[in-house]
């Protein structure tokens, strides 16, 4: 590695040093995301939003194919709305930011800037909504909201982020129960098979469910620092919504009866998880499924005669099927390019040289092991096609591996603090469900409740904390 | 027809009796929009989402293809950046929602919910942009913004809406006016080719154009009623902006200089364009190129053995190429079906009965003429891919005869009111440009300087109000 390439890389800060550093150099660096004029607020660059971009396709035609349409509703809800449900006005009034003035006029009532948009979709359903022939509604919408938060980071909490919101009603208390689980199944499918990334998904505690909900599912991810984080949520909300905003439908057999709601989110914190669970010293690595450009063609000596051409004939032909990029920039060295693409994450990177074409072959070199891999030209895109397969499977097993390795079970509440202060990773543990427990374990370790996970392989009958009685087991950790 | 289906059209004011009341008849029986609980706000409901989804794909694709490339900034802009160009934020502070409490603190200074983002845009400029090597910037965004109008009308004019805004910077004069106008050819491409609606463009007056522009340029559009509406806009901003928000870079020569920015957007007030340009007394005709539906298939006596199984394998061979819907509810007639579909503007309806059956065949029906055609099975896809473009054509020619059959000409102030009193349409004529005969023509008679064409076919060589000698010809309109 020539000196200069060593200097590039040395600008981030180590995985091992300081994480929250590394973080911060490398979506910086990696060109995702620039800080906004109002504290708390982010611009997200091209690069950035091509990834979400990538990533809200892949959702949304698995949203569209379950059956699921898009539509859009207002970004300002009036008071009234949100004070509706008890619940979910103390849960996000905290975080709501009030327009007061419009254009010139003082507004009599101030209207919220949407946190989430329960309100205003079960006004619009009650509406709609007459008879079992209109069920069930299985919407979803596309846009920004706001939180006014105390403390933020890119993509992870910032005040104002993307995401897609569902919200669905059922004829029946089944129907909706189904649909919750339904979507998580889609979010935890999107987030293994498309961003390669491991989920453990399951019940949230009463204590971390959504303000206004029956039931909170979530699906949690094991960041590289061995946090979690909460990478999406789907929400069964009971009959709270249909009472409050009176959501009634004549059913089959002549009765008034009351909707049963859901509702379901995944955000740009995702890429944050992205980030978090396949990047290395080096930068992003990013999911090819999902990258904004998969592979990369890097001449090699390309001054010399016929190296332009040839790299870009293989990028004419292969830009049909991948998103592709030529770096021909003749003001930079090879060895700078190597490493601005792997800063990016670029899951192949193509090298082509005056002996290449001799030989016929191209050089592939793969973002997450390095390998080096020389491959003919006769059927390159399907050797490319079959090496980016790879390199999705690859991540998401590394990523699986790294978490299994880090979840560790504890038995009392001094192998927790042991675990806790010596190893990072999530705990597994018998837990009584008592919110005091959980609290008690907040208070002694800042690790909280993840999720109660469907898969329930227990690790004992009494709960980790009180040592009374428990019937399930527990996924513990310190959160994003 | 049969009286049920008398009834069902019925329901729609006939466009000639009141134009106003046959477009919120439409926009609401065919069920693409609903009005929200916040005045003035509108929910998109999936049938208007799908079709601002299509358009969306249409246009990004044509932006991306043209070298701009997507990012996204925040909704919320603190008053001192939307201060900064005084001519922007006076255009802009009457229509401007103010956010002045963030959760449970009030804000030192009030925010405003976008207008419009130039003024975040160039803050984040001024910052990205250091040398010569950075420009041309090239981007946009597809977003929502919130203006607080006083009168509103769905689609047309609403307090928040959507769009895309794309936001560019540029070495030279010369750059920033060649993408000024590049990006309006696009428009027009997208508008007249996709959309189907013929434009007018060219320069707006200095009185109509967009505030803290040097120049706004602009595509119109001639409503059915005869009124334009302006369709996209494309503004040179010289460098009012880059000034203000101190945007230099080191030149090659060494010297620091101003970059010149441009801004362009169009919006979903577009859907308010293909709805009043092609729409009829029966409701919505659709182009196919964004139709949501763009063939339905109605099955004839579908009770009869075989016509379902039928009109199912047909939908399942061309649903890989068209967007397609299967009408098979047993709980409606077929006159009932036909008039729905119709109403939401399907391109193309395809009978199958037992005797189209019987012989091989489908019956086509056009939205658009009525025509019905009878389509042998084999190479049904090639045929219908070929009837949709007719229609894509026949509809466009259509309005462009509309139009120009209503434009004419005014050679002084008698005629222009004669005019407007006698006719719907545009008028075309000489104006010496002063903003003084602007006033005049709209005190008297209602009509605003729609453009000034670029495609100059004068009328004369005297203004149409003063009679002082005019260099250009302008098209005047009562407009929305």
């Amino acid at each position: 590695m020539s000196k200069q390439q060593e200097d590039y890389v040395k600008q981030i800060t180590k995985q091992n040093e300081d994480f929250s550093q590394w973080y911060t150099d490398v979506i910086r660096k990696a060109d995702l995301v620039d800080y906004a004029p109002v504290k708390g607020f982010m611009v997200i660059k091209p690069y950035g939003y091509a990834l979400w971009e990538n990533m809200q396709r892949e959702l949304d035609k698995m949203l569209k194919a379950s059956g699921h349409k898009n539509a859009y509703f207002p970004l300002f809800i009036p008071e009234y709305l949100l004070q509706k449900e008890a619940e979910h006005v103390e849960g996000f009034a905290p975080e709501v930011a009030w327009v007061t003035i419009g254009g010139t006029e003082e507004l009599t009532e101030r209207i919220a800037v949407r946190p989430t948009s329960e309100a205003i979709v079960c006004s619009m359903y009650s509406k709609w909504i007459k008879s079992y022939r209109d069920l069930p509604i299985l919407y979803n919408q596309w846009c920004n909201v706001v939180r006014w938060e105390k403390s933020t980071r890119p993509f992870l909490r910032t005040s104002e982020f993307l995401w897609q919101e569902g919200h669905t009603a059922h004829a029946t208390e089944e129907e909706a129960q189904e649909e919750t689980l339904k979507i998580l199944d889609i979010y935890r499918d999107f987030a293994e098979n498309v961003l390669a990334i491991p989920m453990l998904t399951g019940e949230k505690s009463e204590k971390e469910k959504f303000a206004g909900a029956k039931m909170t599912y979530s699906m949690e991810a094991m960041m590289l620092d061995g946090k979690a984080l909460q990478a999406g949520t789907s929400h069964n909300l009971g009959q709270h919504f249909a009472k409050v905003f009176d959501i009634q439908y004549l059913d089959r057999d002549g009765e008034l009866k009351y909707v049963w709601t859901t509702s379901w989110g995944v955000s740009t914190r995702l890429i944050g998880g992205i980030i978090m669970v396949h990047g290395d010293d080096r930068g992003l690595v990013l999911p090819p499924r999902v990258a904004p450009c998969q592979v990369v063609i890097v001449p090699i000596a390309q001054h010399k005669e016929g190296v332009l051409e040839k790299a870009g004939e293989i990028y004419e032909n292969l830009s049909e099927r991948f998103r592709m990029e030529l770096d021909d920039r003749d003001t930079y060295s090879v060895g700078w390019k190597f490493n601005e693409w792997e800063l990016k994450g670029v899951p192949l990177r193509l090298e082509i040289g005056p002996r290449d074409i001799q030989n016929n072959q191209v050089v592939a070199v793969r973002r997450d092991t390095g390998e080096k891999t020389v491959i003919e030209m006769e059927g390159l895109d399907k050797k490319i096609g079959a090496l980016l397969e790879e390199i999705q499977k690859g991540i998401f097993q590394k990523a699986l591996e790294f978490r299994d390795k880090n979840i560790r079970t504890a038995n009392n509440m001094e192998e927790f603090v042991s675990i806790i202060e010596s190893q990072k990773g999530f705990i597994k543990a018998m837990w009584c469900e008592d919110a005091e427990c959980e609290t008690k374990i907040k208070e002694k370790t800042g690790a909280t409740t993840r999720c109660i996970p469907f898969e329930q392989d227990k690790t004992g009958d009494r709960c980790v904390v009180c040592n009374r009685p428990a019937e399930r087991v527990a996924y513990f950790a310190k959160a994003y």
